[in-house]
């Protein structure tokens, strides 16, 4: 089964962590090729990033893709999540993990702003 | 002139400054309803918001629409922009100022988040 893993940064404020959790829901409410999709957190809240891909695994996960929720790249971006790409291939060698470019970086980007600005 | 004044955050990293600065600019490269284009800061780096706003009108705009290149709503998207929209309203009476919902609560953005997720 194919998973997507949204990984957002994570907030002391309730309801952002909420919004990403909201997010994840609408994701899986579209139809798309996951038949598995949840959201982590790199801090400060949970499910953090290990929760999440054991949660995947546990729920029958071949493969794993990984989207970072971020619109620039810091080093969270560039040095955490590559950090944490490589501990999981480690402990799940059986699994597919890919790390997409963070959100911020999508080719799309200047198309869904105008999207935003125009609806 | 209709105008959009895309804000970020502004960071101590230059690349993720430039990122920014890189995004608007592809978005004046594509098709839209606005004739003039730009990008702000609301810390860190400039051009801070008011300067934006500043050349926006300097360039003719009649109506400025911002968008607020956030994903969460932290204090800044909830304070200091409706703070920053009721001072630039008060300065130039005679401009039609809107501001959009940041980013992150688009309601594409779960129809964005997969077409990122399924390039």
């Amino acid at each position: 089964m194919k998973a997507l893993l949204i990984i957002a940064h994570g907030s002391r404020k309730q309801t952002s962590n909420d919004e990403v959790a909201k997010l994840a829901s609408a994701v899986k409410g579209l139809p798309s090729d996951f038949q598995l999709i949840e959201h982590a957190f790199l801090e400060l809240t949970s499910p953090r990033v290990p929760e999440g891909i054991e949660k995947l695994v546990a729920d029958g996960a071949s493969e794993v893709v990984i989207l970072p929720y971020f619109l620039a790249a810091g080093y969270h971006v560039v040095d955490d999540l590559p950090e944490l790409l490589t501990t999981a291939k480690a402990q799940y060698p059986a699994i597919k993990f890919s790390l997409l470019r963070h959100l911020g970086a999508a080719n799309l980007m200047p198309k869904w702003i105008l999207e935003q600005a125009t609806v």
